[in-house]
């Protein structure tokens, strides 16, 4: 390329970065000056065509006819990019020992049943019986007691209360941590499933060779005075589809081992469950301290 | 931030390069691998916020609803981060002395009228009487006849003909340069206009403290056989908005005198103007050769 062409190229760039000088949000300011200078500069690196320009605003614009109250294409577009949990990543920093989050997802509904310690979350939705166990903690190791633990899954058919038609509520519940920072409940063992993928966002899954599905996982939500809200899954260890998770949602630290159990075997709680099969995960919490608040002095009142 | 916190981060990204890697053609692969890493490096770079993750999605999801058929706000939104801009520049690299290119904009309509040389585009569109003229030659000096060259402009009131719910056509309209490339017509002056901003994008505008307003142009695109298809503006030496073109078409290069010239001065072609006063500007143009045609091979039956 001549140095007349680099020149009208970063000529353009910088005018357009100095157009947002006088924005009077400095945050907006930076967001929109770097913001800028990345597309800038991937249209420049890939010499971007005006027929790809033209299908990247024919995509986007599809995208955008596609999204409606129940369906956000631009979340998944966001997903399949990694995008999504790459801003997850940035606002959890990694601190000590503190578990990894990982991304939210679209299927969490507020006011989830409370379900007592040992209680059973997955209501009419079919699937092998699941124990999960563990503890929460602070990064110093010093049990949480009565952190909120919510957690949400999809059913054997892959798919999630809420995108049924009836109002079902099922894999899905909330309870608490004991004095000891302990918890303990039933769910179901997690299944695979796809996001959506009959839009735009599927066409280019499709069109790049990768897959809709997402590895088997449980979302748990985990909150506590003083500490920094989880936001997290836990994986299943062997699952195939752990290297390709559409969502890039899976870290190597929340993979964990779900120990099956053939029927017969005594439960941990002495549930009778006839001739079924169960597994049986484990599942340690580990809370950062919330931003600004310095390590040790969360809720000392709650312990 | 932490060597752990880095690694998180850099390994996310590549985990989604890498799930492009099978994408069956090349150079799909080669944009969507780019867009991930320019897309993530932004995210990590401004330490976007789950809140502004959030804000950025909306914006997007009403960007998409205010766009159809006849309001493409998609692009609005290119052209304000001089995307649109920047891609024309990428596909238009600078050759010897070849007028350079800018943006087309959304009001270039196929099959305007054609004038004879010293014809009037304007119609019935207000403005004060403008005399274009120049040569059309290639890099080597030589003369391009029979280049067609298309026009366009606002009107005085800063609206093209096809923004009027009336079916008019004006201000619009083709010719041919001469046997010697010359080329001269009768245009309106053109006056500055804004970019349609009651939508997401003039919001942008606003809080960023910008005007949505194009400086004055006059549009061309000329194409002549084994030539590059130039399309450009002309815009006017002393125009206050040059330096804040809402959509960053300004190249200096482009920028002509437009000569005023007071009632009563005799007009180039002798046409009487009464009382009006009129303007005068001299556009020359010079045409790349098309790409993949060696210089010098350039329709040699058309001279
Ligand atoms: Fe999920
Ligand atoms: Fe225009």
């Amino acid at each position: 390329m001549s140095a007349e062409q680099q020149a009208r190229e970063q000529q353009l760039t910088e005018r357009v970065v100095t157009s947002f000088e006088n924005t009077p949000d400095p945050r907006l300011k930076e967001v929109t000056q770097a913001l800028t200078r990345h597309l800038h500069a991937f249209i420049r690196e890939v010499r971007l065509t005006e027929a790809e320009w033209q299908q990247a605003i024919a995509f986007l614009t599809a995208t955008g006819h596609l999204t409606d109250d129940r369906r956000q294409e631009f979340i998944l577009l966001s997903d399949v990019f990694g995008a999504s949990m790459q801003t997850v990543t940035v606002n959890n920093e990694a601190y000590r020992d503190a578990t990894e989050a990982t991304v939210l997802g679209p299927f969490f509904v507020a006011d989830s049943p409370e379900i007592p310690p040992g209680g059973d979350i997955a209501g009419e939705a079919p699937g092998q019986p699941c124990w999960v166990e563990g503890t929460v903690t602070d990064t110093d190791g010093k049990p949480v007691p009565g952190a909120r633990i919510e957690v949400w899954e999809a059913d054997d058919d892959g798919f999630y209360d809420v995108q049924y038609d009836d109002d079902r509520t099922a894999a899905r519940g909330h309870l608490f941590s004991g004095p000891d920072g302990s918890y303990r409940f039933w769910a179901i063992v997690p299944t695979p499933y796809p996001i959506p993928h009959d839009g735009p966002v599927g066409t280019l899954l499709t069109a790049t060779g990768r897959s809709p599905l997402r590895a088997s996982h449980l979302h748990f939500m985990v909150e506590a005075e003083g500490l920094r809200t989880l936001v997290t899954h836990i994986f299943v260890r062997g699952d195939k589809l752990l290297d390709s998770d559409s969502v890039f949602g899976v870290r190597d630290s929340l993979i964990k081992d779900f120990v099956p159990h053939p029927p017969g075997t005594p439960t941990p709680d002495g549930r009778d469950l006839g001739d079924r099969p169960w597994t049986r995960v484990r599942f340690d919490i580990v809370l950062a301290p919330a931003p600004g608040v310095p390590a040790g002095a969360q809720a000392p009142d709650r312990r």
